[in-house]
């Protein structure tokens, strides 16, 4: 695996990036792809939002159980969205605002900057809401009220 | 990277797996996760639908263009679903059927028996229908008329 690109993003430092319930992420950045992988963004442009596959370059270990901001008691990381993983991946959903050459801009970046990016893929459909559940996220959820739909991190 | 598990499918080979526009995945088939990582599932049991970041560990090569069994005319391999990327990765969202212990039975596979994991985050939110854009895929469905919503391939 090595990296297609990096992220451009106005989160210098992982602290910057809103994290807990109710974060919303809809800060701009850009996705740099190297030129050499141009020719594979052809079309890409027809796409509203994107999956961004992406490395948490700053995280040296991990942890099977976490305690997500949000939360008060550890759940296991494969049900959050902690950055402390054993492969340390991140995935993003992201709207596409423009191209220009390899540089993709968008909306919805929750990356520090200077990400490294693995890949990219069109986002093509969506699980109806009705027939999503979403665990000890929305317990969290409904102890606190919020009832955000607009969560990224957990 | 190194695997946290693998799946088990009844794909025996990548010709078995259904592909182009409208191919459903509706197969069953489970995530075998190594014991050594069955405390980081804890509560995952509660989510609905679950992100699966895999590997297409027979994928030798890549192609920046790629012409979908869908279409006549090349994309670029970000703009589409074909395991010959750059960083063979694959994406795949399942929903959660049930838990024995470290191994999750789902439905909705389409890798190839014994595919690598890397990792499993919780599906938390969807992008409205009226959000999406579809580019080339669309355009192939208005021509070919078929308007399935549950493309996975392209």
């Amino acid at each position: 695996m090595s990296p297609i690109g990096y992220v451009r993003s106005p989160y210098a430092t992982p602290a910057d990036i809103p994290k807990g319930l109710g974060a919303e992420h809809q800060a701009e950045g850009s996705l740099v792809i190297f030129p050499e992988f141009e020719d594979g963004l052809k079309d890409i442009e027809g796409f509203s939002h994107l999956y961004v596959i992406w490395v948490f370059h700053l995280s040296e270990s991990y942890n099977l159980l976490v305690t997500p901001p949000s939360d008060i008691s550890p759940h296991g990381v494969f049900a959050t969205r902690s950055p402390y993983r054993p492969n340390p991946l991140g995935l993003t959903v992201v709207r596409l605002l423009e191209r220009s050459g390899s540089v993709l801009r968008v909306k919805g970046v929750d990356m520090v900057d200077g990400s490294p990016i693995l890949d990219i893929k069109p986002y093509l459909t969506s699980i109806p809401e009705k027939e999503l559940t979403r665990g000890w996220l929305a317990e969290v959820e409904k102890r606190q009220n919020t009832g955000s739909d607009s969560v990224q991190e957990g």
